[in-house]
């Protein structure tokens, strides 16, 4: 099983100019899968998410506005890790237990390498424990 | 080649709580592609860009945040489609000719179904129209 040492920081192309900044997120390049999914989080208000761990779902965090201090914690360990800059990615294996504490008016952006599964999601904390023979 | 009736408005699913709103992406299914590229725009004044078509590739862009004209042109017509909700995406298939007018602080996402080849662009409006045969 995953442990956090395989949890990892990924550097995105980005091309700048006075008007606007461009960040690219290529399959198979930067991010190391094919993307099946993306999904937004756009929060009005400071609130903590996530409380979960996934089975077989990897997935590529990237904090477009804001910022979002996401804790990640293999069931030995815990470590901490701040995103709020769009070049800047989060890719969280499977079998990592992950939280997500937002401030007001952040948007994150999540590619995954599945569809959506309920089934694929562990939101227990004692039963993620129990999947990795921790507990 | 495909003609303006081709480009698609595109509702996505949304989970709206008090605090932040979730809104999904899902490759093969609202995504009538495989994701291969995503990449953002992000503005800090307002400006124009785009001003080009793609011979193989198609996007799907949604505005995030903020608010983004686009105008589409087939040659022979022309049309213009506001996007500023994060649940709504405009679909661009191949040989669109494209421009966006952006206001300051937006966030444009972009899912493609191609990996990015400097040579899928066509960058010249009347090499455009000739590619076309509309000239």
């Amino acid at each position: 099983l995953n442990d956090l040492n395989t949890t990892e920081i990924i550097d995105f192309p980005c091309v700048n100019s006075k008007e606007a900044s461009l960040f690219v997120y290529e399959s198979e390049k930067a991010v190391p899968f094919i993307v099946k999914r993306v999904f937004t989080i756009s929060t009005t208000e400071s609130c903590k998410r996530g409380f979960h761990a996934h089975k077989e779902c990897s997935q590529l965090l990237v904090c477009m506005q804001g910022s979002c201090h996401v804790i990640l914690d293999d069931g030995r360990t815990r470590k901490e890790v701040l995103l709020n800059q769009p070049n800047i990615g989060l890719l969280i294996p499977p079998m990592i237990w992950a939280e997500q504490a937002y401030e007001a008016n952040t948007i994150l952006m999540v590619l995954t390498d599945r569809l959506y599964e309920e089934s694929d999601y562990i939101r227990d904390y004692d039963a993620y424990l129990k999947y990795r023979n921790v507990k």
